[in-house]
């Protein structure tokens, strides 16, 4: 089982820290939930449930873990933070009253985490999703101090992977692999989108997995069109695609894989539509390499696809971040007028929509000097042909 | 498979109109996001994945559907509200640009929700998770409006089920039971808590669940302590007791069974006050009738608890409410000065924390006129006897 060595955690902190140096901020807010759980989890390790939680980070000295009345033993058991502060404004959203719990409030650790007296400006990551009451507790305890959306800080620290957290990436697409293995060996007409969804499950947490790199995509049918969806009931029937999406959350990270699966024969159109995704998916591969620039990549899918005849079809650019999420930053579009660097990671995630169904293809590569490397061995040509083509 | 009826949508969206003409608010918006999803779900049907949502309910007329950019053909498809708009605002949190896609905004939203006029007052349902860049874009748009936090209006709302909310929590009961029956029959010492909850998975998707009720516990020795916690690659021992909940989501109802299994052969300190935690258990279950006061019934078996020689180890009150989340209001502790009313639902929920493991009996109630009823025909006791004292 792959960990993050704890040094890894601490010199996070280090590295957020001279950023915030550079960036003329005197400290950081993290803010994290359930399903949105990087931002903290990238410094502590602690990933809440029910409740929500934050990281409290100085310019210098020791940052504090904030979390909700109920999960401190499951907090101190897992935060390699060592200071972790209970708070009522990290309490579950049926907003329970605790009568003789006793928690700390924003002046408290704002007193004890910035000892040399409180920051003139602080930086905010997870802004958009940051709750009013964690806002108006900061801005009561901090009346003179300028609350900045430090999203960006936070998405440059992350962005460049460690050697470690490519390895672990390696091991949640192996996982996923296996998980599509399972599924592409049961699926077929007459399955519900849920029951394909358990196999996948089953596969997932047997080989090693900690949870769900996402909510998995089974869609079937219209359903394939949706380009954020969630399975249902719906029998697949014959002559359908169904969109696969499996991926394994494994130490917060959250790689997946993607193909459109064609139960028992489809149209002529369909076949079509589905294999040009392919070749366009391997185009982009093909473009990624350290130094070029993102934007020149989406301008030349946008360009492969229209020549192709699929212009109408493509709603975003080729390629989103990956890591503790499935997307993260940095955006791949005709406006991204950034330079691709060694070490980056991305899905290549290539999305058409078509009248009645779409589709998608997708797997993790991490940029090289040379061009990039794919973070799975599960190769989605030969296996989507084995089990679409040649059963 | 198990639905609630379409009208029972609009039915919501009238009755809560009805509690806003009382409590003089001139509508409503309710926030959602992937995990904490019941406020916009409870309305609309929709359950976001990657973006939040929000639903905007007018006094009087239709309300509005607010997704994410990316959601469109997946929120038209399930959402039991027919106007739909795409905003900035309910955008992924590591905030994209989206190129040439055509979002609404605060004022448009607004204007066609409330065409008689701007609100005076506007409640807001999800008030701890609402995020800061929702709350400001409305402030902009609505600057004479007062903005009031209705958690409890919705609670309220939400609290007495419907016969069609009944037979969906049985059967989110029935499927669970199925679950945690595959659970006993193949948990042994040498899995790890991880492999369990992969058991449990493939059963509750192989029976009918849309997604587990909450991430699933199997926690095992000292990891039981956790009030709240999440499985982990902790390989199970002899002689330990692990913390089972396993629930099953059912058309967005999330009900869960508890229960806590011993490994093999364990202490008899262990085995008495396991047996003691279902005696409370079972003493909260006759406790319960309408009428009754909720702070009673939480004294009362605090009462029992210190006389059993556990006082030190009960850390909240032994119930609290059961709906689309798994934890909802209302809870059930020294200061719940309501009183019961048939139709309310509970999970029944005795905790104790002892010095190296913790444990948890959990079960789902209907409050009747004449006691409770039990949503799960799985009985705890004897299914339990039979699981870890018969084998």
């Amino acid at each position: 089982m792959k960990v993050l060595p704890d040094l890894e955690y601490k010199e996070r902190v280090v590295r957020l820290q001279a950023m915030l140096e550079e960036e003329g901020l005197d400290g950081l807010l993290a803010h994290s939930h359930e399903a949105d759980f990087a931002n903290v989890r990238y410094f502590s390790n602690y990933w809440p449930i029910f409740e929500s939680t934050g990281v409290l980070i100085p310019r210098e000295g020791e940052p504090t873990l904030l979390i909700g009345p109920e999960s401190e033993a499951f907090a101190l058991d897992r935060s390699k933070i060592a200071r972790v502060r209970k708070m009522m404004e990290y309490r579950e959203s049926a907003e329970p009253d605790y009568p003789g719990v006793i928690v700390a409030t924003f002046p408290e650790v704002i007193a004890e985490t910035f000892p040399g007296g409180a920051p003139k400006r602080l930086g905010i990551a997870g802004w958009s999703i940051l709750p009013v009451p964690v806002y108006q507790s900061l801005q009561k305890a901090l009346p003179d101090t300028e609350l900045v959306n430090a999203n960006k800080i936070l998405a440059a620290l992350k962005m460049k992977k460690t050697d470690n957290e490519i390895a672990i990436l390696k091991e949640g697409f192996r996982i996923s692999a296996l998980a599509m293995d399972a599924v592409l060996a049961e699926l077929k007409a007459g399955m519900t989108e849920l029951e394909v969804v358990g196999v996948a499950q089953a596969a997932l947490y047997a080989n090693g997995a900690e949870y769900e790199a996402h909510p998995l995509y089974v869609l079937s049918g219209p359903s394939s069109k949706h380009a954020i969806s969630r399975p249902t009931h719906r029998v697949i029937q014959e002559g359908e695609l169904v969109q696969l999406d499996i991926g394994a959350r494994v130490c917060g990270y959250s790689p997946s894989l993607g193909i459109p699966y064609l139960v028992g024969e489809v149209s002529d159109d369909m076949k079509r539509a589905v294999k040009f995704g392919l070749d366009t998916h391997e185009k982009t591969i093909e473009l990624i390499k350290a130094g070029v620039v993102a934007a020149d990549i989406a301008k030349q899918i946008e360009e492969y696809v229209i020549k192709g005849g699929y212009g109408d079809n493509l709603l975003y650019g080729p390629c989103h971040g990956l890591g503790m999420l499935e997307v993260e930053a940095p955006w791949m579009e005709k406006d991204s007028h950034y330079e691709l660097e060694a070490g980056m990671t991305y899905q290549v995630d290539t999305f058409l929509q078509m009248e009645n169904y779409g589709f998608r293809w997708e797997q993790g590569i991490l940029v090289t000097d040379t061009g990039c490397e794919r973070l799975s061995d599960w190769d989605l040509r030969s296996n989507w042909e084995k089990a679409c083509l040649h059963k």
